[in-house]
This record gives structure tokens, C-alpha cells and sequence, in this order.
């Protein structure tokens, strides 16, 4: 029997509530990650072990001391954020100036915790922590709570369940709702406005509505023809939101093995392409199925490979955290996101140094009758479907108040 | 008799020898800029004059003496630098890892010196200090020489020289003789690569090529419909080379009185949007003419202004450094390079933190029988109509040679 796999995004962190009630009301049940037994982490050479996800205990006891102490600052720095404004928070400027990388090297001198940090930028925005404000690191995960629950696996942890069926399952039946008026396969070329109306062009059709709410990726809402012209600094930020890099993996064994040997196959090297990889195994499977990425700088620098030979990149990285069996998969699927037109890329865009305290402002203000959505937009979980859904609530709102608005008597 | 302004770039270094030929070739006469006098600087509430361009003589001795052992520093980066590779240069990933302004709050705690280094960065790139990446600024210092040839209005500067009539004379002059082989206001909407040529098709037409090169901005590149599309590689470069933003300014006088008082305009304020600003008078002119920058975050902040509003600013700034007579301008002409569609900025593409590294390889490698010119692709002089020229020249060897190895019999 085949089982349904999310090529996309996959997991839910109990705090998105608004992409949890949205599983309830379509009955799609969730399960919880396998975190039985123990993670493998590959860090400088030496392989070590520990329980659950709890890779900061394969660290030596000074280094996780100096990653506690790095973890508090980031934890003030994200008290101290204002979501809603992260220019205007009083460390904006300073904090801007720095990419991830920078401010990890100031400090903490320790190898081990700065490659960790890449590890976590990697895996959270499949990007390089050089290539990243540190202003827009701490708004991302301030905006999901705090970095913990970004990366964890339990708990809060955005990684903590899976969906019965995958999540995809929501966006079918979410399509299947609107019927009729979803269309697809029709790329919006331009958007023009007038005084009480917008129309919207595509290759066969043009649309008119009173509003329109834009919830492409900004690479792409960059490509659309604008009249008149948003205002520069909208377009200067929309030139500076650059897709991360991401090829996402699925490999299938015919038992999950790595079980037998006390291991929950979360396994992570920092000599080897692939990793972070997870035990995505369905509830009731007999399969061992294993869901893991390429991200950042070794999704750049194997993009132009066969799939063929990634696989054997995939094959060769699992041998050396699960043992000998993983060399026989029985599946092998992936997605290549660079290679999606329509999306350039994944998860969502991120921001480097300079951006958002200069050009932040036009992240979600309308321009006239156009509205901004997409999870780069969200004040919660951006970044995340929950981002997505929670910037759709608010673009919904801003479009019906501006209308309501409108229609009161003068 | 009215004077021909440059829009557009408008200098000469004398190292600058490509462009230096084109003018002698086409009769056009350069002058030096008019430096006689002092310049005015007012940096942190201190307004202060220096003779010349010699604004670092405005600067407290030890701020003098710490901007020197900065440069010196920079020197020493910029002799190591590998202007073939700069991703291969020993400290590539370490630099790359820091804004310019990141890496200058490290080297010095002088406020003022770091305000001097944004400066510069706004000159150089119409970028702020903390959008640009440390490794691409010495890349891009080391290839117009060094960091003081770039900022300099004399000997072997960038800015020692100005073209009688304009330098734009010699972009009209080489279409004069190109005669119908140039098509203008055709952009290409797509590049297709089959085995043995290139089809380039424009919105009314279709081309058939052996090769193309293709010098547009960056940004214009990623609109390019490419078959089969780029690789990855060249894709991500292309979503991470913005234009940096600039609003060029030209104002006029009825005589240059700024130099009955000993200024020689070069003029500089970091609590005022406008500025630098230069005496571009011709020799011979009554008038006084002067041309400025609103620059970076300045012209973020402005572009939105009208023009009025804008000249208002300029004025104003004009009056505290040059005296009550620039309140009576006899001309005021701008040019708002964030506002061209076909620019989206100036002077040209820059790179932030993190991009050299990984993406570096892609600037210049052609794709199949694509090749990569424009200013952003030189080795030499890169974002300077120099570098234009020497990418146009290397560009050119790159086809004749791919074709004469081609044509060889086997």
C-alpha cells in the first residue's frame, strides 16, 4: 500500500491554532514525530548520540554551556522585539548591520556552536546564517514564539506532529470549497488600478474587483507589471526578498530499521550535503519512511546533479548515521524547489542584512486598492502555513474595514 | 547658451583607460574637477572646511589617525584580494560573513569614522554600509585599484575628470555608428538555446544568433523568459543583485559665488538627505552648476517626494554649507533612477553578505551559448562605465574564441 507524502511543508507545531482548526474541521488527524531512542549528529568530525531531539547533549559541556548562554541572549533579544514594527525595536539598527554568521562569531569563539547556528539557519530558512539580518532572524522567531519552539521537535515544537494523509490534504479540500471561483494554471501578468477599482490580467482573461489581496511569492509579485508603479520602496524590498534553497527528500525502506538499533534517525552531518533528516513513518505503516533536505549552500551546489545522484548522496549519508540496511531503499522521491517556477524556491523569502530596518515598512502596507498576504507578511509564524493563513485572516480584515468604511454615509 | 548635463555616470580616472581612448577617438575633451578651495564637511553637528577633496582633514587627529590604520587594513585586504575569484581568496568566507558596516564597527569604535564608511558606501553603491557585503566592497575597491582611487576627485580618482558635452556623447556616438544594426526600445522578453543557436525574441520580433551577450541590469536579466531555463546557480545570483538607489541631482546659478567665499563645493552632511555634492561647472561658463546625490536610504525616503519638494531639501542643504545664494537656483533638473523601469536604480547591482561565496561562480560563466557582459561581470573597474567597456571586450573574446574553436576542422 502507498502512502501519501507532503513534497511541500508537513509538520504542526500545537501553537498554530489556526492551521490546527482547520485540520479538525476537515478531520484530518494528526500524530505525533517518532522520537523514540536516539538522534545522530555529526558535528567536526566526531558522531555522537543523544535522546529524542536533544542534539545540544552531543555537545561537550562547555559548548553547551556557551550555547545556553547564546540561547538567553537571543531570548532577550526576542522580548525585546516588536513584531509589529521591527524597525522601530531599539536594537534595530545595530542588530540589522550584522548577518547571523557575524553576530554568532562575536559571540561565542566556539566552532562547534557557529556551525550550529548555520545548521538552524539552514534548516529554518534554507539559507546561510552569513545571508541573513540577524533583526530579521530574531523578528522570524519571535514571530513563532522564541527559537526553541523553532526547532524543536516536542512540546510546541514546530516540528512536534504530522498529518494523517499529509498536509496537502487541507489545500485540496480548502480549493474543492471554493469551486468555481479558484482558478488556476493562470499566471496574473498585470495588475492595473483605478480610482474605485483594480483589474487583474492574465495571459487569457481580465478580472475587475474593488480589492486585491497578493499572496504570491515576492519573487514573483516582483515579475508582475504594476500601473501605476508601486511606490520604490515597495519595489526595493520586493527586489531584496530572495527565495531560500531547498531539495526535499523522501526515501522509503522496508522496515523502519534504525528503530531496531535504538535510533530515531533524526541525523544531521556537517561533512556531508544532505541532513537534518526525520522518521516520517505513518502510524500502522510496516515501511520506515524518512522525510530530509538539502538546504541552503548544499541545495545551491547540487542543484545542477541527476536526481540519480543525489539519491546517492541521500544513500551514503544514511549509511553512516542508521548502518548498512539503509543502503537498499525501496523509494526514492524528491522535489527539487529551486526548480519550481512557481515558487523559486522555499520555504519563503528571508531578508539580509540592511533590509528591513530601510525598506521593512512596505512589508504589509496596501498600496491603494492592493493588499499583502503570503506567510512572508504575518506577524505569527511567518514563514509558516499558519504565517500564511494568519496573514490571509488580516488582509481579509484590512479589505472588508477599508470597504465598510466606504460605504458609510458621509 | 544652455550647458549638456550627464544624467547618468558623468567622470573619468585617468587609470580608466578604455573610456579614456573611446574619448580621444571621438574628440570628446575631458577637464578636471574644479577643487580650488575647501570643501565643506559637517559630520555628528560639527561643520568643518579641508582644502580640496581632502575631507578627512575635518576629522579630530585621532579620528584621523584610526581612519588611516582602517585604510590600511582595507590595503592589506585588497592586495590579497583574487579579482578573478574572490570566493577563492583566503579570507573569502570570513569577510563575507560581515556587512561593511558590521566589519567597521568591529575595526573601530569611532562613531564618526563608521558614518565616514556609510558615506562612502552610499557614494560608491547607493547602498547602505549594512546592505553590502565586507568581501564584494574589497572586491569591487580592489578592481577600480583601491579604495582611495574610488573615492578620490583628483590624481588617479574616479572622479578627477568630466567630459565637455558629457560623457553620454559617446554612448550617441558609438549608436551613430552601429546605424541600424541597434535596436532600441525592443526589450527581449525571451532567450531560447537550441543546439547550434540562439533565438532572442523582442515583443514584435524574433532574432537567430550563433551567441548572444547580455549586458541588462541584473534584475532585468531575472525577468528574461530563458529556455531552457538558467541554472540554478546563475538564478539564485540574479534574485540577490540588487540595484542600489539613487536620485541624481543637477542644479544651476547664475555664477559659481560659492567660490568668492574660497569653497569649492564639494559639499557633505550626514543630518541632511542630500549630498555629496561637486562643482561640475564647465571652463568657460558663467553659470555655476552643481550636481548631487540623494543616495541609499536617502533616496528610499524621497523617492516618494515630489520634485519641488526634493529641490526644496537641496536648497536647503546648499544654503548651510555654500550661503545664502544658493536660495536663488536659476535651474533645477533631477533624474530619479528608482523611478527609470528600465534601470530599477543605480549605479548598479551590488551584493550583500553571503552571495560572493556561494554564488560567485555564476557571474560570469556562460551559459551554453549565453554570455555575460554588463558593468557587474568586469574584473576591472566593476560598476564603472569602465567596466562596462572591459566586460564588453572580454565578453567579445569569449565568443570569437568559442567560434573559432569551433570552426577548426576535426
Amino acid at each position: 500500500m502507498g502512502h501519501t507524502i507532503d513534497l511541500g511543508g508537513m509538520w504542526l507545531g500545537p501553537t498554530q491554532t489556526r492551521l490546527a482548526t482547520l485540520a479538525r474541521e476537515h478531520g484530518v488527524e494528526t500524530y505525533p514525530m517518532s522520537l523514540e531512542g536516539k538522534c545522530s549528529i555529526r558535528l567536526r568530525g566526531a558522531q555522537r548520540f543523544a535522546q529524542g531531539d536533544k542534539f545540544e547533549f552531543t555537545l561537550s559541556y562547555l559548548d553547551q554551556v556557551r550555547l545556553q548562554l547564546l540561547v538567553w541572549k537571543i531570548q532577550a533579544l526576542e522580548k525585546r522585539m516588536n513584531l509589529e514594527a521591527p524597525w522601530a525595536t531599539p536594537f534595530a539598527e545595530r542588530l540589522d548591520r550584522d548577518s547571523v554568521a557575524a553576530w554568532t562569531a562575536r559571540e561565542t569563539g566556539s566552532p562547534v556552536i557557529q556551525t550550529l547556528m548555520n545548521f538552524i539557519c539552514r534548516s529554518v530558512f534554507c539559507a546561510e546564517a552569513s545571508e541573513i539580518s540577524m533583526l530579521f532572524f530574531v523578528f522570524y522567531t519571535r514571530s513563532g514564539k522564541n527559537l526553541e519552539t523553532l526547532v524543536s521537535m516536542q512540546g510546541e515544537g514546530a516540528q512536534s506532529l504530522l498529518f494523517e494523509g499529509g498536509v496537502h490534504q487541507l489545500a485540496v479540500r480548502l480549493a474543492e470549497e471554493l469551486d468555481s471561483a479558484l482558478i488556476l494554471s493562470s499566471p496574473v501578468r498585470s495588475v492595473h488600478q483605478s480610482e474605485d477599482h483594480v483589474v487583474v490580467e492574465t495571459d487569457g482573461a481580465a478580472y475587475q474587483a474593488k480589492r486585491v489581496i497578493l499572496t504570491a511569492p515576492p519573487p514573483h509579485i516582483a515579475r508582475i507589471q504594476f500601473s501605476p508603479e508601486l511606490p520604490y520602496m515597495k519595489r526595493a524590498l520586493l527586489a531584496r526578498q530572495p527565495m531560500g534553497a531547498c531539495i526535499k527528500v523522501w526515501i522509503a525502506y522496508s522496515r523502519p530499521f534504525w528503530r531496531e538499533r535504538g535510533l530515531n534517525a533524526f541525523a544531521l552531518s556537517d561533512d556531508q550535503p544532505f541532513g537534518p533528516v526525520f522518521d516520517a513513518t505513518p502510524p500502522g505503516a510496516s515501511a520506515g519512511i524518512l522525510a530530509g533536505f538539502f538546504d541552503a549552500r548544499e541545495a545551491v551546489q547540487t542543484a545542477h546533479l541527476s536526481a540519480g545522484e543525489r539519491r546517492a548522496l541521500v544513500v551514503e549519508m544514511l549509511v553512516g548515521h542508521l548502518g548498512p540496511e539503509a543502503r537498499s531503499p525501496i523509494d526514492y522521491v524528491e522535489k527539487d524547489w529551486t526548480a519550481d517556477p512557481w515558487s523559486d524556491g522555499c520555504y519563503g523569502a528571508y531578508l539580509g542584512p540592511g533590509v528591513l530596518t530601510q525598506k521593512g515598512p512596505a512589508l504589509r502596507t496596501p498600496v491603494g486598492r492592493i493588499h499583502w498576504a503570503g506567510t512572508e507578511t504575518a506577524l505569527v509564524w511567518t514563514g509558516y502555513i499558519e504565517g500564511a493563513l494568519e496573514a490571509g485572516e488580516r488582509a481579509a480584515r484590512e479589505v472588508l474595514s477599508a470597504e465598510a468604511r466606504l460605504s458609510q454615509p458621509v
